[in-house]
């Protein structure tokens, strides 16, 4: 009986080896407050424990449109006082700042850290591939094709690098404690919103 | 036996009107990102609802040693869409940037919330009142005393606003769900410090 109400209630559970990995694994959740007009993007990073406890945040910059969102990251997360902590990286969608696209398997190599892109809807590439030629910068297409197959988790889509699907996809469903989001990116996403709206956007 | 457990991890209980009150009741906790040096500062609300869930953010301002906080704060949370759903407001001290004092008693009436001030360690009077000779405003000590007495809760003091004692007592408990601090307060720290600093301070 004692167990049994332990278990509803597993972040409480003061022991057991799958617990211990949920209850200590560490999400960073990446988005941005892209608005249209911005020349610069702030982009936030929310470290989750377990899917449920914010540990620390991480902010940084990046161009609209342009090329450093990757390396800017790559900078921010290992600078970070959280770095050791860090088990995952989860994106918001591929690209902050409009289309600064983040090359994910750059990311994963010189973080040290899987890589998964979560995505709402599926990304309709023709679209992209148009608009990118809007702005004269076509060779993005390529980028975004190096990060792979998209594939399903129950509502949502998502991008992999450096992590199998399968454990890609048991993270996902691990980190959406309270949405279909995962709960790093929708803190993210609240608080990017938030800070550059004055308050935050309804969804993630 | 069951009811003693059901305590420890109240929010996974599915029924019972003292659970439904918990689960929905949202605070708003007040942080700010002063730093030495600074004119004005970026204040920080977060709205969580049963002492767990992030469910909104609002970003405000205020001068450094200013006097528009209580105002700017009023405004802010009344304009803010989550206006409807907070039932309580706690701040992390009664000062934002520096010695803008927080006329808890006003921001209580004006936005109908209780306010509860949480306090790490007991304020020491006589140098808050020697600080502010300093800088020539020892007029706002009446605005500090205003705010009443300072009561304990644990580990931590409080002072209150349209609000009695044991009720803001059980609401400080309530909160604190990760540490001493009620979770709005160390979740509003977490950000303002994030954002200006690019990554939070230890502490809140």
């Amino acid at each position: 009986m004692v167990k049994l109400l332990i278990r509803v209630s597993w972040v409480q559970i003061p022991s057991g080896p799958l617990f211990m990995i949920k209850r200590e694994f560490r999400i960073l959740g990446i988005d941005d407050s892209y608005r249209r007009g911005d020349k610069e993007t702030l982009i936030i990073g929310t470290i989750l424990r377990g899917g449920q406890l914010l540990d620390g945040i991480i902010t940084l910059k990046a161009k609209v449109d342009g090329d450093d969102a990757t390396e800017n990251l790559i900078t921010a997360i290992k600078k970070s006082r959280h770095y050791g902590q860090i088990r995952c990286i989860m994106l918001n969608g591929i690209a902050v700042g409009g289309f600064n696209i983040i090359d994910i398997n750059q990311l994963s190599q010189k973080t040290k850290f899987p890589v998964i892109v979560v995505i709402r809807k599926m990304p309709d590439f023709r679209k992209i591939e148009k608009a990118l030629g809007k702005i004269g910068q076509s060779e993005k297409m390529k980028l975004i094709k190096k990060a792979g197959k998209v594939y399903k988790a129950g509502k949502i889509y998502f991008q992999i690098s450096g992590i199998s699907k399968n454990k890609a996809e048991e993270i996902i469903k691990l980190a959406a404690t309270h949405s279909l989001i995962p709960e790093p990116i929708r803190l993210s996403h609240l608080i990017a919103s938030g800070i550059v709206l004055g308050e935050n956007k309804p969804r993630a």
